[in-house]
């Protein structure tokens, strides 16, 4: 146990002394499958209890307005989950990634070519979501891995070890960023004497944008489980809409308060002390604290410093790349198709439909991602810690990426 | 003619100076009925052609999808008009006011009872939407009006009259504007050395938000029709999607290069070099430069100001409330239904349908505007100048309004 000060950046209102226990690993993998359904613990990415040659995933494009598990059976069919987004958010994308070569090594008939192979599907994965970090990292360490086996059959359940591995800890690390965080938003209820902690997020960094617990939202449900008052102001996160989509949803399926707000509302709420808080997610941190993450994060980070409102990011220590130290300039934004934006899906009579929001011939662009520079973050929340959004503070907790 | 110097604020890259030509109103009435759609020129709101007992309007809720003009023909239906948003935009507001009260004149039976029947109707228009200070200026300039008619037939007379002089002045005052406007993008555009100007603009502050040209949209439409190569981001603006359903409409009939995206993105492209400027409207604007805008405004504002990228806003000086001095604290902001988050409206298998965003018993927050302070606005577009968004600023222009 040791005690860190987290460095406050210009948000010079806000300090806070957060103590930091070691959780192991092997103690947390009991808290799985606590997210719930209807009542019913979920994870978001499995493998079919009858059937080892399959994968289960919540294909989550049809959410909230329908719930439907879908088999994956090939790597080809893990990359389109991914590509087409009925799996998404970093961290699921490496544990689908994970999932995906192990099906690979189902796929490989000839020892022989299966080096070949492997990085043929590699190489394909890793096309389907560029900013995705996690994806790069699941791919090279199941590669590493499968090398290791000496046979198909050892190299198989390698590769199946490794993906189960790979959801294994992704889960305690959430559960750790839940146990850190968690001590922000009780020192705000210990200063509100008790009051509702009003928290802001972004998108949706929630559970089933992970294996389970989510990285922003694991504070929240930990704070939830703990009987703090808390509420979520959820930003609908134009253009896929993922918070009106899923973190509604899932704050909705398990009871935690929550309200739903467009994306151009949190300013407003700054201005007027409605948030407390501001936690997101991220899909790329670089060694510098510069965070990327769902296009319009920076807008609410630059609000929050307007406001002197904290504003911290929530990430698995899988998603910052060591190798980048200008956010701005190195991370490639991804850009997407315009009809994200030109049409949006919900729910009509009962069914599932998009519809047109402009005129038929207006032309869109579509990037899917911002970089909040680090001076606008006021900490970063990992599985090892809380510190500061620089390469001196990431480095404090990950001494063994120093140069 | 005369020069003013335009205080920058902090975005200290940016100074301009500004040749003000005042331009007389009589000369302005030539310029109307300019803004085309299908090739035929429009105002927002006009006399019925054949009758003078009805009154004209595209009614904006169908827009792009369907183009209906509607009959108003009564005070209470212009007010329904305001309330349901058939007609929006602060200076349509205050002619659909003007209008409603002419009509409201033509319902009173006995010229004794006037003054207690245009009071009711001007406190029912009052209500209908609150932000919107040209509602109260418009409501207030037709009472007074009204007042000096000696007999129902000249009461009647000096309504219609003054509707319409509300109508011709809010052009003249957008071509104004426009002229203003235009020097700041010809500016940019010649140290660009003609290549293409880049302009953020948020909401409908277009000519369909007024009677004709447009606030905002006044500067965009004079520097195309003089040739000056432009292009507009145009922010969807959630809920409501005036941006998308609207300000794309418009810009396409009228054939200025424009490009829809989603309100998180404007940051990316500020922080990428892709704005030059940002021009928004306003619904009212405090003496000392504070802004009400569409929700969201605030958070451009923001991003504009940490990119040193000019922030202007183009006003009407009806739209100035001289009464207030701290816009956060004075404006009241506007809470609507709940369903315009939770629900869009969009072309479905060529119908008009609205679609369920979120789960069914989501909870979901809608506060209309927000207030940009003044020490993030770059300059304020009058029709008798621009000046620094400061109460200095406007009293320099209008100084009739000197304490």
């Amino acid at each position: 146990m040791y005690l860190v000060v987290v460095r406050t950046g210009k948000n010079n209102g806000y300090l806070a002394l957060i103590i930091i226990k070691k959780v192991e690993i092997s103690v947390i993998t009991k808290s799985r499958f606590i997210m719930k359904i209807q009542g019913k613990s979920y994870r978001s990415i499995w493998l079919h209890p009858n059937d080892t040659k399959v994968v289960q995933i919540i294909d989550q494009r049809w959410l909230p307005h329908r719930f439907i598990i879908k088999d994956v059976k090939t790597c080809a069919d893990g990359a389109s989950c991914i590509k087409k987004m009925l799996v998404r958010g970093a961290p699921l994308i490496g544990a689908m990634a994970g999932y995906s070569l192990y099906l690979a090594t189902l796929e490989i008939k000839d020892v022989e070519n299966s080096a070949a192979y492997l990085a043929d599907c590699a190489a394909y994965l890793a096309k389907t979501r560029p900013t995705a970090v996690n994806l790069h990292w699941a791919i090279d360490r199941q590669l590493t891995a499968i090398k290791k086996g000496k046979n198909l059959a050892e190299k198989r359940q390698i590769a199946l070890a490794t993906a189960q591995a790979i959801c294994n800890e992704d889960v305690a690390i959430n559960y750790n960023i839940g146990q850190y965080g968690l001590a922000l938003i009780e020192a705000i209820s210990h200063k509100k004497q008790g009051g509702v902690v009003n928290i802001l997020t972004h998108c949706n960094a929630g559970w089933i944008a992970t294996v389970d617990w989510g990285t922003a939202t694991s504070p929240i449900y930990q704070a939830h489980e703990k009987g703090i008052a808390v509420h979520v102001w959820v930003d609908e996160t134009r253009p896929r809409n993922q918070g009106a989509r899923l973190t509604a949803w899932e704050l909705g399926e398990h009871g935690v308060p929550h309200t739903l707000i467009v994306d151009n509302a949190g300013g407003h709420l700054m201005q007027h002390g409605m948030v407390d808080i501001c936690l997101v997610g991220t899909d790329r941190t670089t060694r510098t604290g510069d965070v990327a993450n769902k296009i319009g994060t920076y807008l609410k980070a630059l609000a929050a410093h307007d406001n002197n409102i904290p504003f911290y990011v929530a990430l698995p220590s899988t998603t910052i790349d060591w190798t980048m130290r200008d956010g701005l300039q190195e991370i490639p934004i991804e850009q997407r198709s315009d009809e994200e934006v030109r049409y949006i899906q919900g729910l009509c009579k009962g069914e599932v439909e998009k519809v047109l929001l402009c005129p038929p011939n207006t032309k869109a662009a579509n990037y899917g991602f911002d970089v909040t520079p680090a001076r606008l973050v006021t900490g970063l929340i990992t599985e090892r810690g809380i510190c500061a959004a620089s390469e001196a503070g990431l480095i404090g907790l990950f001494g063994e990426q120093a140069d």
